[in-house]
């Protein structure tokens, strides 16, 4: 059977620390076909190894057809827009030319790199819970903390794509020591392992032969836990403030909260969005609605897409 | 003897808590008249009373000659772009339609207005300090802290005229109780009032007969009184924090302080400046240059020109 997504598609590309992810996208932001390796094995081999694994999965994605154009997240730092990525927990691929490897491949192509916290935001603004919204931050909140912006209904990514660094906003300026060599930054606060440390700290301990990760201290905050609980109304305190500071500094309509540690919900954006109240009370920012990411772990998939698919809103001009 | 600025120029209007102030400004940017009168006599009275006083400064700037369009820059809060004003230190307007007044007067031509603190940063960027900024910030420190911003060289308005809003960036969660309603904001540690309250809570009082403002502040710094320097490196280091989440969240490339207690100088950017540096360190970020606005007081009205001589860059697509 022969369906458009055969016919005509855009391939997506999402290059995380643990996984690569990639997909058939339509025009419309719909995932048509999906797969996905770990990146364990080859991630601290030699860079090319890694390439021919990522190249494995996207001829069994496109077996068949041909893509329209490439979009491409990865975690960065990265140089932009050229596309020579850097991730942090990959290891193998140190100023890795991902963006010229996937163009040989696909001659006569688009091919679009830029950081997965903006390609998630992206994704979320085309089809998600930012839809329509003038102002949108999406953030991911994960290992680390990172974000996006879309503002007057368009992608601000900076002269070298780092815009929407919300895990660096300061929300304590005597806070704790940040892996960016900074103090009190969001991230140094609200990210993963922060958390878990937190708890530890406070005396909490998994159950017997649990990992002491984000997934146990959720179990833990949902089985009555109040150490668990306050390890994440910690965070999402810290959260809230940041996202009060960005709002006033760019009257966002919506901010989407996304990553692994989004799956705590109301444990997380509860606090979050009461210290957002304590902090912001003019109208202009009051407003924004503080939500949990709509598209789970294919935004940064459909963002990606949406980099080549609807370029004029969704790359910044002059970026190639 | 007729000069380019007869034949063809855009009027700008800046209307201040203390003075109008308007002016010729040519297509380069360059002011060719101007006037400006107090507005305490009328800004208590009837609307209409300071409208007639703008008005007859506004005939009298532009004697002899029809301006090609008009832009103001007007202290906030307002509706945007209707232009139905509302200046905090001006009674007189409330929800007042100064652009529709202006409309009438001026027929078939464009008129935009905006907020001041914008003004100033379209002016900086420009004419001045901000000039060739992919990514600038423009702050105004005085009876408040406003802001304004460029990135990726084109204005961020919001969809109410609110960006740019860097005096409430939370600075500090635990700190002082805002105006806005909120806590810990930069306003709320860093307007020029609060600096003064806090030297005088220290302990220092103005010399004989001196006004405790902030002028005075200053020349008791440059006077070696401690209190005085202190006073100014509180309100810088909260600066500096403030710039440094937004230098994180927006890649900035340069930013531009004015406003009356930007005359304190390195008193005031000196701080703000190792605050910064203590805070960023990633490389995207820390070449973020701090400093002196270079426009004066003309800043605000060079920008008002920029909305309509300039309006593909300087004024949001779709906003009037």
């Amino acid at each position: 059977m022969v369906t458009p997504s055969d016919a005509e598609f855009f391939l997506a590309i999402d290059v995380g620390g643990t996984k690569l992810a990639a997909a058939r996208v339509d025009g419309d932001g719909v995932v048509h076909r999906r797969g996905q390796v770990p990146t364990a094995p080859s991630a601290a081999g030699h860079g090319d190894e890694l390439w021919r694994t990522l190249l494995a999965l996207v001829d069994d994605v496109c077996a068949g057809g041909t893509p329209l154009g490439v979009g491409v997240g990865c975690g960065g730092p990265m140089r932009w827009p050229v596309g020579a990525v850097s991730p942090l927990n990959l290891p193998a691929w140190r100023d890795y030319p991902l963006r010229d490897r996937l163009c040989a491949r696909f001659p006569n192509r688009e091919v679009r790199v830029a950081n997965d916290a903006i390609a998630m935001t992206i994704g979320e603004h085309w089809r998600g819970a930012g839809r329509g919204a003038a102002g949108l931050l999406g953030i991911v909140v994960s290992t680390g903390v990172g974000g996006g912006l879309v503002l007057d209904g368009r992608v601000v990514a900076g002269v070298t794509g780092n815009a929407g660094h919300i895990g660096h906003v300061v929300v304590d300026p005597d806070g704790p020591a940040c892996g960016c060599g900074g103090r009190g930054c969001l991230e140094a606060i609200a990210r993963g392992p922060v958390l878990v440390q937190w708890a530890i700290d406070q005396g909490w301990r998994p159950a017997d032969g649990a990992l002491a990760d984000g997934r146990t201290l959720l179990a833990g905050a949902r089985a009555g836990d109040p150490v668990c609980a306050a390890a994440f109304e910690r965070a999402g305190t810290a959260l809230g403030i940041a996202i009060g500071s960005a709002a006033h500094l760019l009257e966002l309509d919506v901010v989407a909260v996304g990553g692994g540690l989004s799956a705590a919900g109301e444990f997380l954006l509860g606090p979050a969005r009461a210290a957002f109240a304590e902090h912001v009370r003019m109208s202009f920012a009051a407003g924004c609605r503080i939500v949990e990411a709509g598209l789970g772990v294919d935004a940064g998939l459909i963002g990606a897409a949406a980099f080549v698919a609807v370029g004029d809103r969704y790359w910044p001009a002059g970026a190639d």
